[in-house]
C-alpha cells in the first residue's frame, strides 16, 4: 500500500478567501504532503502561518505550481482562466473557487454533499465550485429537493461585503466610520455626499444602505451574480429546466451571506418534515424558533462552517411551496471550505491500495 | 358656499412618524385650520413647530380631541384601538397609521394612488392605512396590476430601523457606535458581545447584520408583519384570493424599506411595458438603468416622497412574472405622507358648495 500524502499550492494565499483557507488547513485533519503558497507577485516574500509553520509567500509562475498534486485556485476569474489549465497541464488536479470554468461542461460543479460523485470526471482536470450565494443556500435546498423534488425557487439575496474579497471589507469599514456617530441617513444623498466618490468594489454606498446589484450587467437587466444563481443550481442539481429567479443586494455586514428562500416542489410539503430533513441534513444546521428567538443571522453564524437554516414556512396560499431563511459564510462554505471539501476527496484518491 | 378651514388633531406628534407628519404639514399646502399637536402624558408640554408656529403638545384626553374634524392616529396600536372610536364617537374622521382597524371590515384601508374611492364609506368614522412594507411595494404593483392582472406575490423585504419608531433609529446608532473602527464581525456572536443585551426593538444587534424577524409570533412560523402584508394586499387591491408569501428581514439603514418583488400575473409581461406603465404612474419613479449605476438604493431615496423602482427584469423561466426592487420612505409614503393624503382628500369634504 502506498500512502504518499499529496503535495498542496494554494493560489491567492493572500486573498479573502485564501485567509480563511488557511485557518481551516491548520485546523482539519492533516493529508497534505508540501504546502505552497502563491499570489501575485506584489505579495512575493510575505510571510504567512499555515500548519503552524511560517510560509514564504511564491509569485504565481510556471515554476511555482512544479510538483503540486493538487492546486487551489482562489484567485480572480482573468487569472484562474488563464492558470488553472497551466497548473492542470502540469499534473495538477485543480479546485477553482471563481467563476471561470463553472458552466464548462467538461468541469464538474460540486458541492460534496449534493453531487460528490461528479468530481470523478474531470476530463480537464479542474474542478469548479460555485458562487458564494448558490452555496449560502444550495446545502439546505439540495437536502429538501431529493424528498420533495424541486421546481422553482424565487430567492432575494443579502449578501455580505466580503463576497467582494479583501476590498469590499475595507471599504465597508471605512464607510461605517465615516457614518457612526452622525445624524447621517435621513436626507437624500446625505451617506453618499459623506462617503465620497470611492465606494470601494460596490456602485453605491453601503454603509447605511443596502445596493440592489452585484457582479456585471447582463442581458435584459440582470446582473451575472444572479444568472450565476441559476445557471449553478440547475447544474449541481441537475435540474436544467428548474425555474430560478434570483435578486441580489449587498448589505452592510462583513461576512456570512442570507438567502431568503421560496421554494416550490412537485410535491406537498409540511413543515414538519421538512424540519426532520433539515435537522438531518449534513452540513445544515435548523435553527428555527422565533419565538425563543431562534433564527439564523450573519453575525451569529460568521466563522462558522454549516449552512443555518431557520424562518421555515408553508406558504398559505400553496401547499407545494416553502419558505426559508439561510444564512452561510460565504468565506467558509461559500468558498474556502467547499474548496477544501473537494480537495480532500481528491487527496484521498493518493491513498492507493 | 361654505369653505370652513377644517381643524386638525395630530395624536402621536413626538414620535418617528409624527415628526415627519410635522414636516409635510408645514410643506403641504395649507388646508386646515387650527392644527393642535397630541401624545402620551410625558410630552405634554413641549414645543413643536407646525407651520411655523411653536405648538405646545397636549396629553392625549377627551377634552384635548373635542373640536377635531380630522384626528390622524400615529401612536401605537393598542393607543389607537382605545382612543380612535373615542375621537370618531366626538366627531372627527380618524385617519389611523396604526394595525388596530385595517382589517375591519367597516374600515376601509386605503392608499390613494390605488383605491380612493374606497375613503368615502366609512361606518365607523375611521380610515386606516396600511404598514410601511406595503406601502413600499403596492403603489408599483398596483399600477402593474391594472394592466397585467395580479395572480401571486413573493416578497422579501429590507426593512429600516425606524420602521421600529424613534427607538429603532436610537438603537441602531448606539449599535453602530459601538462596532465602528473595530475589526468585529468575523467571528460568531462578536457582534453580539460587543453591542449587548440590550438590543432595542430588535431581537438581535442590527449594526452589521441582518435580522430576519419583525412584529410578533403568530402562527406556524409567520410574523405579524409577513402576515399583514399579505391581508393588506388583498384587501387594498381587492383580490381576496391574491397568492402572498412575505418575508420580513430588518437591515441597518435608518429609514427608507426596500423590496424585492416577484409578481406574477394573470397575462404575459415585458419590462418595455412595465417600463412605460411605471414611468407614467403616479407616485412612482423608475429608476432603471443598472449600466449607468440607476437603481434605487434607500439611502439615495430616504426624505423623498414616491416610491423609487428599480431593477426590472421578466423572469427568463416565466413570461408572465416580474422581478423588481422597489424603496420607499417608510416615514412618508410609508406612513405620514399616505396618512396626510388620506386626510387632505377627506379635508375636500369641508368644502361644501
Ligand atoms: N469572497 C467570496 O465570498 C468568494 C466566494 C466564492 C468564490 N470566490 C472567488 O474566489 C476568488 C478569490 O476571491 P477573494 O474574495 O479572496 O478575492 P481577494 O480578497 O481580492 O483576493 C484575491 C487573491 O488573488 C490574488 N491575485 C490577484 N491577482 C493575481 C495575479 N495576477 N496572479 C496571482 N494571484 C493574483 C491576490 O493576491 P495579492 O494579494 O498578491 O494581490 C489574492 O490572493 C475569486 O475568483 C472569487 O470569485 C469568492
Ligand atoms: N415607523 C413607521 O415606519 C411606520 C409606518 C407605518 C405605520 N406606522 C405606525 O405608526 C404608529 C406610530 O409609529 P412611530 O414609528 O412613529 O412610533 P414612535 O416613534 O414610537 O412614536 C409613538 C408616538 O405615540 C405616542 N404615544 C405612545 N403612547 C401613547 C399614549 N399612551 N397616549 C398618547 N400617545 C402615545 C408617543 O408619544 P410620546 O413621545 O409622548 O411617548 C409618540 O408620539 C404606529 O402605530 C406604527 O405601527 C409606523
Amino acid at each position: 500500500m502506498t500512502n504518499r500524502k499529496p503535495a498542496l499550492a494554494v493560489v491567492g494565499a493572500t486573498g479573502a478567501v485564501g485567509a480563511v483557507m488557511l485557518q481551516i488547513l491548520s485546523q482539519h485533519a492533516d493529508v497534505w504532503g508540501d504546502i505552497r503558497l502563491i499570489a501575485s507577485p506584489r505579495s512575493a516574500g510575505r510571510k504567512l502561518a499555515v500548519r503552524g509553520a511560517e510560509t514564504e509567500v511564491l509569485a504565481l509562475s510556471e515554476e511555482a505550481l512544479e510538483g503540486a498534486d493538487v492546486a487551489l485556485f482562489l484567485v480572480p476569474e482573468t487569472v484562474a482562466a488563464q492558470w488553472a489549465p497551466i497548473a492542470a497541464a502540469k499534473g495538477a488536479v485543480v479546485v477553482d473557487a471563481s467563476p471561470a470554468f463553472r458552466m464548462d461542461p467538461d468541469v464538474p460543479l460540486v458541492v460534496p454533499e449534493i453531487n460528490p460523485h461528479a468530481m470523478r470526471v474531470r476530463p480537464r482536470g479542474i474542478v469548479a465550485g460555485p458562487g458564494c450565494t448558490t452555496l449560502a443556500l444550495i446545502v439546505a435546498v439540495g437536502a429538501l429537493h431529493a424528498e420533495f423534488g424541486l421546481s422553482e425557487l424565487v430567492v432575494s439575496a443579502y449578501q455580505a461585503a466580503s463576497g467582494a474579497g479583501h476590498g469590499g471589507v475595507t471599504a465597508l469599514r471605512e464607510q461605517l466610520s465615516l457614518v457612526a456617530g452622525t445624524e447621517l441617513g435621513t436626507s437624500p444623498g446625505d451617506v453618499r455626499r459623506a462617503v465620497g466618490d470611492d465606494t470601494g468594489p460596490f456602485p453605491a454606498p453601503l454603509a447605511l444602505n443596502v445596493v440592489p446589484w452585484s457582479g456585471s450587467v447582463q442581458e435584459d437587466g440582470w446582473s451575472s451574480e444572479e444568472l450565476r444563481i441559476r445557471s449553478e443550481a440547475r447544474k449541481i442539481l441537475d435540474l436544467p429546466e428548474l425555474r430560478v429567479a434570483a435578486t441580489c443586494v449587498r448589505v452592510p455586514v462583513v461576512s456570512a451571506h442570507s438567502v431568503s428562500v421560496h421554494a416550490r416542489f412537485e410535491h406537498e410539503v409540511t413543515v414538519g418534515r421538512a424540519h426532520e430533513i433539515l435537522a438531518t441534513s449534513p452540513g445544515v444546521v435548523l435553527y428555527d424558533d422565533p419565538s425563543a428567538g431562534d433564527f439564523p443571522t450573519p453575525a451569529d453564524v460568521v466563522g462558522t462552517d454549516p449552512t443555518w437554516v431557520g424562518r421555515v414556512r408553508r406558504s398559505l396560499d400553496d401547499s407545494r411551496a416553502l419558505e426559508l431563511f439561510v444564512c452561510g459564510d460565504n468565506l467558509r462554505k461559500g468558498a474556502a471550505l467547499n474548496t477544501v471539501q473537494v480537495a480532500e476527496a481528491i487527496a484521498a484518491e493518493f491513498t492507493v491500495d
